[in-house]
């Protein structure tokens, strides 16, 4: 089977390559009747929340945003002053994927710092932020880490309580970046509440997941909403016609969409990893928590097997690429393309 | 015919409380099959860049972003240093209906300048903009109107063309906030790129007419659009599924659907003005040029009026009402309007 | 006497054209021996600290900064955040003179308010807030009042209360800014405590006063100053040789020259006044409070005037001078330039 | 000869904790007559203009602000857009020691490279700037460097200029932070322009050298000094009494005192790397080219040391020190102290 870039069956670039799910589009379409008031004030929104309350809890605060870079900018900016910091992997989504939108939105400092495998620690944040106090550096006041994390790895359920306790014991607010949370509770067999742990905020994410847009940025501590309201609009996150976004969110959370989406591409992946592994003797870098394989393949390899099927090499040099499976990954794509990258790697 | 908030008919709140127009929801179904590269390079959005650039002339580059304000706010951010000003009428919604997005996210002053009818002029800009020039003043660098305005006037092409030649003799960049140029341009009779007259770049919006949620950024004067690549994700208006944003674009421009919408909901406002007036001898406080009808009431029937039909009282004291009409606003439900409207004023 | 630009004797253009005071001179010698520690923690700072302490209330918060619109913008982006709004009168300097810095670096709303005398009242509050609540508008958290102001009029103690009990009544947080407090507070034979009135936060100044650079934030209200350490780097205004900003403040606090310095200025004010009212029949725009006079004069004498005496013309087509006495301006300057503005002005 | 912290003598904590030079002294009394206009037009800020324009270049354009932050920040400000990034060591003061103003203020990112010494070499930049290219990312448009280094080291002639071949080649914008630029340029015994090598833009500092306060940002490049004017009132650095800045730079460039005190504090470093290294032992971490000498002492020796001898340990676990000198350091402080560490850390 050749790739046709063209004419386009499905590849391993992006979840966010995906098509809208059918149960989405109805849902779309079931809300598309007469007038709704403008920016929230309409029965679809009223349900969106009482479902994200239902799942994140009644005192939950939740708001719908346009994406999760909008999400996670929202995050900083209800928490940080301008001459405060937040502590981040040095492969996290604010740090690297989002064109500094977090230092020109909210203005504070970003404390990146590497890892092994995406994930932060206790003991990392320690050394990281130990010279810190003085006025003549930024005040850490928040960590965020990405749960699953960029690399594919998921923070264990004890993880994530010890960054619990970690922060807060030195008084920092705990920011979840859950662009991809569903992938990361279906793989701890846990519910979205558990996966994002002692998350003080979370942005939830669902257009990686089967919508068509939207996000939410859910406060779990509510205290931290105050002014919430203003601050979405003030970030151009406010959505006028939000029903739209808040249909969406009803059928992901109502009808277990997020479950049955993120439980079929995590299922691919782990399909994708073993069968890379067999056709070509490749395993992965790190391991295959979620929907990511990440796998180290001679560089001369990479550009060539990238042109017939769309991916995104990870580190050029290292020949580490990136896989990614989404909720309509089929298995004969993952045949095809397990057997087109060992021709590959075998001629290379 | 009794109006029902939570089992709505339509009203006359705004044209962003409409649903979408068919055509648009079938434009999303056609898209919604297999992968597309995220972030614009795809197919759908191809094509919408093509029906732009037929639209906007061949030099023009376009912007696909989240909503009005985010075109807004690009829009300063493309053009303004920090230490530089945009002249705009007071009424302007980047003046009053952004939440200070404007300011946060750009930076820049915003010169707000009062108008009789939300216009501005060169003589008003000439004699706001005189005392400028010391480094103790922001620099006026750029002017903001919008098309029609926020009081559903509409200017002329000469009025337009008055503006584009101060603002090059002052050597000051011309922006048109478009949310609503589909109106105007049908109100004119003119095509989009006539109705936006001597714009350097445009904010050029669909969801109050039709659409679901997208607008445009459209840079008449390409030179402006250097690093604006970078800054659509930079002040978070850049969306992964592009491609939904891109055919609702299709359907607008390539389908007509921008002309059709925009000449029913003006039409819809001058059968609601004349109705007012013949009902309830209530006459128009500006010209009903599009599709908004702003009319003077006897303060204490606002409230009671807004009961039974839900839209938004401009000016409280007053007695300012603003009742906007929508591609989908029905004959019955302006003749049921103005009725009660008149059985409210003569009651008061 | 003749006006000699390059060989200067004195003018009325502005009160930081004046030279430093003595006393502040021999206050810079006096601290300038040995070591002392980096950015406050010397024993000048400590002292300065008590004079503020004793001056502005033991539980009040200075912070030295390096002038008064670092003061302005430092008090702002203490309190507000970037979907908040501060309400000021039009002619304030951080409105019309800071060249859009509160805009850059605190990214909120200034409200601009027309007034007849530069100042701010309940009602034109009550009136310019009354639109507010939305979370489409940028939320009023803030007053900043200058006193005096810009116009050279000061508010009565009366006034000031009447402000003070409508801030708390809206929740508003009240900011005085006082680049020429001294002067407000000798006019009201007031402390300067009781010339700030009810503010909660002020800008304290000195530079205009007889002193070289350095001015103060002073935190009436210690809860607002939580982060003002780092806010104050964080803003550029934390000096490292902070004890030369220290010793000109104990000078100007502990030995009385404010009140010194501000009699002699405004006493040469009212003599200005009054010997351009015997000399030439012009009356002051604006009741002369403090160390300015404004006047109305034939438009066409503003330039010739300003070339033998330079000064700035405030509104040129208005033929609106201000003139600005310092603590070093002599009787016969005075006495010249009412005669020379005679001449003139019979002449033209 | 005992350390006493409240009637000192020296010590080594910084060189910004030296008292003010006589000679600069001189010169504010000096320009301590009549009136002045504000801001810059004045007969003592011609005088600096054309000493700066002397020293760096007659095209080049100076603007004198109130510190070193101010001036790397205004730096930023004048090149960045916020959609891009500045390059710089770990180590850089505008990374680690500026409570993330450059963040906040310009809103750019700041790709921060990790070094040995302090030096950004091309090596290290090629590496870190590979990924860069995608609107995903900021766009690298900047590299700032520190001469010398925040670490005592010095750039040479050599290395400067293969940094500049490589931004010219990459289009990128170089910036040097000189804030002891006068240590750097005695060090190699070239000319303060020669030191700066290819900069495009200098901050160039002497609050470290005996100035009082005030620093300057000197535009190499003319070309990107447009807008300089506004923006330095923007971002807070604009003095109303600038001569007094004016007059201490026309003393540190007219009468060479940058020369004659950065060779003392030179000299007294190397003398006192070879006292400490005679009377205990211990050797420079890092190599003494500038004023100031990092060593490593047993960490348990760090606090009692610091109790009699002011000064700040740099790594409190690795028990790394920075002793800086400054232009009044004198002999027998270098004596007493080198004894005081032999004894303490034999004691150890």
């Amino acid at each position: 089977m050749k790739f046709e870039r063209d004419n386009p069956p499905r590849w391993f670039a992006s979840d966010n390559n995906a098509s809208v799910h059918p149960a989405v589009m109805a849902a779309l379409e079931r809300a598309n009747r007469g007038h709704a008031v403008g920016y929230g004030d309409d029965p679809w929104t009223a349900r969106a929340d009482a479902l994200f309350k239902a799942t994140f809890g009644r005192d939950s605060e939740s708001f719908l945003v346009w994406n999760g870079t909008g999400a996670n900018v929202m995050a900083l900016g209800a928490v940080l002053r301008p001459w405060e910091a937040v502590a981040c992997a040095e492969t996290a989504h604010i740090n690297v994927d989002e064109t500094g939108a977090p230092e020109r939105i909210v203005g504070a400092k970003l404390l990146a710092i590497p890892t092994a495998n995406g994930k932060l620690t206790p003991g990392l944040l320690e050394e990281r932020l130990a010279p810190f106090g003085e006025i003549h550096h930024s005040l850490p006041r928040m960590v965020s880490i990405s749960q699953p994390t960029e690399l594919g790895t998921v923070y264990g359920l004890d993880e994530l309580e010890a960054l619990g306790a970690f922060c807060r014991a030195r008084r920092l607010v705990l920011h979840v970046d859950g662009a991809r949370l569903s992938n990361a509770a279906v793989a701890l067999g846990a519910s979205l509440l558990e996966a994002a742990g002692p998350a003080d905020l979370l942005s939830f994410g669902g257009t990686k997941n089967g919508l068509m847009y939207g996000e939410a940025l859910v406060f779990l501590d509510p205290a931290l909403a105050a002014g919430a309201g203003h601050l979405r609009k003030n970030v151009l996150q406010l959505a006028s016609k939000l029903r739209y976004i808040s249909a969406q969110y009803s059928a992901y959370l109502g009808e277990g969409l997020w479950k049955e989406n993120a439980a079929r591409s995590n299922a691919a992946a782990r399909r994708l990893a073993r069968a890379v592994e067999e056709a070509a003797g490749i395993e992965p870098a790190f391991p295959v928590d979620v929907n990511a394989v990440f796998a180290r393949i001679p560089p001369e390899s990479l550009a060539p097997l990238a042109r017939s099927w769309f991916f995104y090499p990870w580190d050029e040099k290292a020949g580490l690429a990136r896989w990614m499976c989404s909720w309509d990954t089929e298995e004969e794509e993952i045949a095809a393309f397990a057997a087109d990258l060992a021709r590959q790697v075998r001629g290379a």
